[in-house]
């Protein structure tokens, strides 16, 4: 009877509500549990639709983030969700809560973050509502996008045998945010990148758009909560295992060379830090010259290569001292997704 | 140069975002500015478009507020968006900032009630996520619905000599809330029907569509800010006034009846006073024995007259002692609308 105990973690939470909210109804292509909820609309098109919500003092701290990185950054959450789905983003609503002492022309600045961001990406924001907070900055925005229906790509559909790729290096938003926080003075050529990945991360729309219209990946996830909890949600969903093993796992140079300063094992910030938003992406090994090909042609960086599904379940760790699963020990416990982010 | 001194108002940020992201492209067929946008995907309806927060401390109090009727509300204040497009509501996802220190099982408590309510009107949650709040609890759906492209009713349609109609008796929320904040006691045959005019407001859904399929409105909107507030929204987008009489509003006769318990003018709760979540719509005297018709048809209450529509701008009240503008006046002052709410 798991309603009358007190539930103390978040996965109790969204296992609680999935099982509140029921069965969607059959247009429902995607529910519960992915990057987006689809939607089969009339036309030839699933309809993409993903929330999200920064919270200030969870998410961001405006002491480090300037008001249009906040609105860039809000975006580009949120635009990762579409990518994570092989889709393109359409429109979006904005829902601010601003706290009262703060001076509206702050909301602006970040509404000059988000527009750009926006124009950027071709997306056009139709409307929204503010709220005056009680508390910090609440930033929640949905968007809508678009992705052919032999397209789209979801956490399912990883196989035994496929390999694993992310759209680029690990890490880099873990070390910015432990730079941040910790007021750290890095060289200029470590500090700035390092940073920049943490305060505005590039939504990897253009890789999503290759691997789903190219078929060439049969399951796909967004980083936003590290390796270990992304890739673990994407073994439960497709029912298999992963093995990374840790002398190979595409951890960023600039981690590695940020370490002597962090005092962080840079291999903990790129398998459990979270926010890269980069893609993670399953593939059979036989589509390696195609992937790298398309990647290619797409102006894109090589996909860099994470480890390998296998039977079972769980994300296993290989590091000198034997396996060892890191399924769900992502660097970030502060959400976990119904379907969005 | 707007952007360089400092802004105080919220109609300033509004105007203001609304001017950072610019022009929806032509597949938006009503972006900033109405109660939903609306899409012209494919097919022949619109996809109607919402967002809305709901803050503890704001917009509710836990301390009278309990946590399914939390769950109940979020979605009737969204549901009212819909209805006020003379649209039917389709899906919903679910943001939810809960606070740390706050049991999960309070949250699935509000998610009951949720589920409950979107049960009644048909409405599928397929979705969301969840982020630790570090304030209060924060409630975001945001909903999609559907209206056939030739029925949506918008702000905007509203004629000189048209007749202002509510679709139920006026201030009844905010005379529910004056007694929820103070700890009134009232009969209980006033007080129970008062605070659940605050605590479960019914959205007009099933009036919203009889009046866009049968064609029998010209402007509509919901009521969440006042009369005031949403009048005023109601003429300036439709480029007119509108005249209504102190002496025959329609105010509850329950809120007369509770006046002297809450020393509060009952004509300034039924005018100023927010979130009765009924419909305010336009109408040419002509259609009038069509309308109170349809309405008996449907099992719904006779619509309330409010006054009418007159060439010019503003909301003039007119009272024994003149004629007022009270156009914007509404109760709540905490948020205002890009397009949700």
């Amino acid at each position: 009877m798991p309603l009358q105990r007190p539930l103390t973690g978040e996965p109790a939470l969204i296992a609680g509500l999935s099982r509140l909210f029921g069965q969607p109804p059959p247009d429902v292509a995607l529910g519960i549990g992915d990057d987006c909820a689809a939607l089969a609309l009339p036309g030839p098109d699933y309809l993409l639709w993903t929330v999200d919500t920064l919270l200030e003092g969870v998410h961001f701290d405006l002491s480090y983030f300037s008001l249009p990185q906040l609105g860039r950054k809000a975006l580009a959450v949120n635009l990762s969700d579409i990518a994570a789905m092989g889709g393109e983003p359409l429109y979006a609503l904005l829902s601010l809560g601003w706290p009262k002492a703060r001076d509206v022309s702050g909301a602006l600045a970040m509404g000059e973050g988000l527009a750009q961001a926006a124009g950027e990406h071709g997306l056009a924001i139709i409307g929204g509502n503010t709220v005056a907070s009680p508390g910090g900055v609440i930033v929640t925005l949905t968007l809508l996008g678009r992705v052919a229906r032999g397209e789209m790509l979801t956490r399912r559909g990883a196989g035994v045998g496929d390999l694993l790729y992310v759209t680029g290096p690990l890490g880099e938003a873990a070390a910015g945010l432990e730079i941040l926080t910790r007021g750290l003075k890095l060289d200029a050529d470590l500090q700035a990148p390092l940073c920049r990945a943490h305060l505005d991360p590039r939504p990897q729309l253009a890789a999503g758009r290759v691997l789903a219209g190219q078929r060439l990946a049969t399951a796909l996830i967004d980083l936003s909560d590290g390796v270990a909890t992304d890739l673990g949600h994407l073994c439960r969903a497709s029912g298999v295992g992963a093995r990374i093993s840790a002398a190979t796992a595409p951890v960023s140079p600039r981690v590695k060379a940020a370490a002597p300063w962090l005092g962080v094992e840079p291999l903990n910030l790129a398998l459990k830090g979270g926010e890269d938003y980069q893609l993670l992406f399953t593939s059979p090994p036989d589509n390696a010259p195609a992937l790298y090909a398309a990647f290619a042609r797409a102006g894109l960086a090589p996909p860099l290569p994470l480890g390998e599904i296998i039977p079972g379940s769980g994300v296993l760790l290989e590091t000198a001292a034997g396996e060892k699963d890191i399924a769900g020990e992502g660097f970030d416990h502060f959400r976990l997704d119904l379907c969005g982010e």
